[in-house]
């Protein structure tokens, strides 16, 4: 039994995907059911973050599953609140729903936003909900908080800090890739299989990313403040270019140091993709890079899962990747762009 | 001389359309720039709503000027917030641009954004820029700030309380109604010129609302508070029904109370339309719909630009407009739905 959303309408509609939304912030004191949600922070600063998932640009129904679609979504931008050393506390869910989706589809969405918000605590207080003539159009915005000069931007770096990465690159693209090739290769057949058999994780980080709140909490443990920080969506090179812009630095980072995961090298390899390549510009990783001062070098090097990669330079090196046999590549921002004309891809019916 | 959006890239595009924009709220820590906004209230409580308008749905670009669509679709979000009795303060605009706009399509809708800021004295802090495949989408949360205590929710009416209106209703959904005939007919013919004089009123309506700032400010100066409040964005009748759905309440209103403008009134005979309905359910007001304590009678009485329209019932008796001659019909809500199918126009090319 599917339901059409004209049955519902609007109201009805929203009343049926928030109802099992809990309040589990203190600080959020009307949800939704008003013009707006109030928040109370007292004397913590409010971050907000938003962010616009377009079907065929930034989501191909045809090999994303929607509940990973929502889940996705919402830790997107979660982990812009966290690379602000903030607390993701609310969201406001828009959706622009064409009409091949049932009232069931939408429900699939919103089960995986919902399980975003109970892992990472973080409650669902508006939005807004309407029919749209062509694709499926999400719009999320996310607010956090954070104690009063607590917040890390990326214009805090300066020269000699060591630039640290959480976690593993190039996975989320080498992922995409795979997808890609398995959802070409299924259109020409009916009832195909693909065999993604040793290559769940280069899936998982591509279908099921996760905002790096351990990371925060492991640094805020250990007494580690990064002087600048940001989440790696776009990709390595564009982010790095992003913190040596507003920090007026330039930067130097190691080849052989950027950590890969060996799922993503073998695919790679499959693929004959330049792997450097791959995880300096695949984006999508939602890892946080960030620096440190010099002072916590001892302290970073006995820390799982944060591999230091480089260092900041005066503004006037620029920025740099030094290759395995020590040649300098100047670091130009290859990754991911909306508006490039490969990444517009036809609309699935 | 125009630009084509891939020449800027999205990096280049948001620089080029939020450097005009000035930072004029000392609650904005950090805008445009960093993951994420930074705002700081202190002690006062935050608001935020969110509007997702879609091309083909919510706007027609055939007959809506883009600068006018860009100051509407933050003119909504505003009297969102007015509707707490909060002050907006900023905003994230998120666009999804198919390739039919060019740079300067882009600068004329954020003229309008713009253009809106600066008379409502709301700071632009954020935001998502991206590729579409289809139509444009214009995705804007606002956020607030309202005393602790101060804010007022739908949620409050009692029985006996008075029903207020500002403005007067009907205009907006009048002049959508003339702009689609004179489009209509200009289809047929070439360098037609539609004659819109002396319907200038309800042009403006539809085209460039405005947020009801002065009303907030006039029952702030006279020291009445409302019970409840809300917009009235999709017609009368669907904010009256969820004034009396969140305050447990039913009410009556008097059809010969409704505040009509002549112009309004004249289209609608024209049109050969019921004036009451149009004004019931045309939608798009923007004016505020709110109930006051009995005791705020006589200061209300005084007060230009209110309208006081009927009372809040025990909720048994439901929710009735009362007709000239005396007969309760029951309110339902016939509002704007984005679902409907007569809502679901074809994309302009």
């Amino acid at each position: 039994m599917e339901t059409e959303i004209s049955d519902l309408g609007e109201f009805g509609l929203i009343n049926r995907l928030t109802k099992d939304f809990p309040i589990t912030n203190p600080q959020t004191k009307t949800g939704i059911g008003d013009d707006a949600a109030i928040l109370s922070f007292g004397e913590r600063d409010v971050v907000v973050t938003t962010d616009l998932l377009l079907e065929g640009i930034h989501f191909d129904l045809r090999y994303v599953p929607l509940q990973h679609l929502g889940y996705k979504a919402a830790i997107v931008n979660f982990s812009d609140i966290y690379a602000m050393n903030a607390t993701p506390r609310q969201i406001t869910v828009s959706l622009g729903i064409s009409s091949r989706f049932t009232v069931e589809h939408i429900e699939t969405i919103y089960a995986g936003i919902r399980g975003a918000c109970e892992i990472y605590g973080v409650d669902l207080v508006g939005g807004d909900t309407s029919a749209s003539v062509t694709g499926l159009v999400i719009s999320i915005t996310c607010i956090g908080d954070v104690g009063k000069g607590e917040e890390i931007k990326r214009s805090g770096a300066k020269p000699t800090d060591i630039i640290c990465v959480s976690g593993d690159l190039g996975a989320a693209f080498m992922g995409l890739q795979l997808l890609e090739r398995e959802n070409a290769i299924a259109a020409g057949q009916k009832d195909f299989q693909p065999d993604f058999a040793g290559k769940e994780y280069i899936l998982e980080r591509q279908l099921k990313p996760e905002a790096r709140r351990d990371i925060i909490e492991l640094l805020r443990k250990e007494g580690i403040k990064p002087t600048s920080m940001i989440d790696i969506s776009d990709g390595l090179s564009s982010e790095l270019l992003h913190i040596c812009k507003s920090s007026e630095v330039g930067c130097r980072i190691y080849e052989d140091k950027i950590p890969i995961d060996y799922q993503t090298a073998l695919m790679a390899e499959e693929f004959n993709m330049n792997l450097v390549t791959a995880a300096m510009n695949g984006g999508e990783d939602y890892e946080l890079l960030f620096t440190v001062p010099l002072t916590a070098h001892e302290k970073i090097e006995k820390l799982k899962g944060i591999t230091m990669i480089g260092y900041i330079t005066k503004p006037e090196l620029g920025a740099a990747l030094v290759t395995r046999d020590g040649q300098e590549i100047t670091i130009r921002a290859q990754g991911w762009n909306a508006f490039r004309e490969d990444n517009v891809s036809e609309l699935s019916s």
